[in-house]
């Protein structure tokens, strides 16, 4: 059994228990999907759990909102592996009291989502529990894969998008305050980068990941799963307009915000030497979304290093709820 | 979009709801699996989810047999439709204070029940959450599935193994019983069919599915997708020894008992006339399983009529601590 490597932290630390528990009874696991060579191409798989009070509190979302989220957070797992969507399966756990129509407006999100990046709903589970809980299994296909590990020295490091806005966004609703419709649709309407990332696979992308917990904690799995060393140069981030706010609020840099906050679900992504600021206007020209520079892979010691204006930072991954 | 019929039922009224909502966004729903053309074959997908206190207590099973258990019920789904699995995905919620000791367990218990029929684990997601819950979802393949939909006027009804064991041992553990090895087996350690039901399916398996809701339940569901209808003869049931004492007990015939007592996982298949006691006894020989035809499939209403001794009677479909 060969597991890519992880970086540091408590839910790494359980993931390696876990999987030395199950010993050869397991595929490599570390990875954004599961590849499973099937028909010439890979099938990628990849589960995703949402959690009522850990993931999200009922009052900043609607269901469809809900439902939304939930899918788009598995189905950018598949983007992350530059696969095409095939379809979702949901599994509900609703408390008692919940109606159809609130878990048909969760199954409307998630069917939306799904819909959105070519995928349908193909099936699912419902069960009676103690608080809303929605498992999102999704399935796609890809010749080419792109996993975390393959990031060489030399490569220019790119993110798409902007980051912070879901972080920001979630800070406000923490302190109470509303949200723009902007803001909020950073935090409720998360988009899965899946064209960005079969454009990126098709411009040589040589390692990628989806920003589920922000770069800060994302970053450092690219590195040790290459096993190169990435510097990340924050001053470059691009972040999202309402993070130079929230940045000044908690007095840090809006590029340290940018980098700390999760959920944003842009592909990071190791892009050789031959990829310019060209290919990245042809980018944005397509997909109508930023494609920036904001590092570059070396040689060293695995892992991954912050500057602020050249000055080393150390940033703390994001934590739901912390 | 073409939804399989289903039978009566709040759950599957639900179902119904949650499809509706989907309208052209879903596949069609209804089945044991989604089905999905793949590179010659089908892709067989499903998701289930088993939940602390709604499916199990955690008084009456160790941890790794409710990852056994949980997995072993998304594969019997595999089962049903005559697929060979490939991997399982599991997302696990669990409680605050719960070690990466009994994450492992369960994760172990789950990787067995994956390893017993063929299949790998293929990845996961753990979060934080109010009660232990597990939704396992599993992807096989074949190239000839057995629906539901496909029991034909003339075919024999027939069932695998023993039934009523798993609601015998629930209602012993519901009454502070202690368990025989053998009972709690049946309970903790179903078996999924994935054998069986590959053979049954290169036996000429017209339509099948696996007996999660006790026959009662799940019978009414494969005469509403074929829209045929099906006679049980409750007296044929082959019954698990601790069901005549179970049923002596609640005051029923055991046979009752036995159709309406939930996961056992047997498989239920309509097989076509030409299939006899003899290929019965091969499938035996074979699997080291009893084989019985059960009933028999006529034109007629839609649904599924159960006879004692020829004497209708009214079934109640198994809930969970109901």
């Amino acid at each position: 059994m060969t597991h890519l490597d992880m970086a540091g932290g408590p839910e790494f630390d359980r993931i390696r228990a876990i999987a030395r528990a199950l010993g050869s009874g397991a595929a490599p696991i570390g990875d954004d999907c599961a590849l499973i060579p099937f028909g010439g191409e890979f099938l990628a798989l990849s589960t995703d759990l949402t959690v009522e009070d850990v993931h999200f509190r009922r009052q900043w979302l609607t269901l469809d909102e809900i439902g939304w989220r939930a899918a788009a957070s598995a189905l950018s797992d598949l983007a992350a592996e530059a696969a095409e969507p095939i379809g979702l399966l949901a599994a509900l756990s609703l408390p008692a009291g919940t109606d159809d129509a609130a878990a048909a407006a969760i199954m409307t999100g998630m069917g939306a989502a799904a819909q959105s990046v070519g995928a349908e709903v193909l099936g699912g589970d419902l069960s009676r529990g103690p608080s809303l809980g929605i498992a999102a299994t999704v399935v796609g296909r890809t010749r080419r894969p792109v996993t975390r590990a393959g990031a060489e020295p030399g490569d220019g490091v790119w993110v798409t998008g902007q980051l912070g806005g879901a972080g920001a966004a979630l800070q406000s609703l923490q302190r109470g305050e509303s949200l723009t419709p902007e803001q909020h649709r950073f935090f409720a309407r998360p988009e899965p980068r899946v064209a960005a990332g079969i454009w990126l696979a098709e411009y040589g992308a040589r390692a990628m990941l989806d920003l589920s917990d922000g770069i800060a904690a994302d970053a450092p799995h690219l590195a040790a799963a290459s096993k190169v060393a990435i510097s990340i140069h924050l001053e470059l981030l691009p972040c999202a307009d309402a993070v130079c706010q929230a940045g000044d609020r908690i007095g840090v840099a809006p590029e340290q915000f940018a980098a700390e906050g999760g959920e944003d679900y842009e592909l990071l992504a190791a892009m050789p030497p031959s990829f310019t600021i060209e290919h990245a206007d042809q980018f944005t020209a397509v997909h109508g979304l930023p494609l920036t520079r904001i590092g570059e892979v070396a040689q060293g010691a695995a892992g991954a290093t912050f500057l602020l204006h050249g000055a080393p930072i150390r940033l703390s991954g994001f934590d739901h709820f912390a």
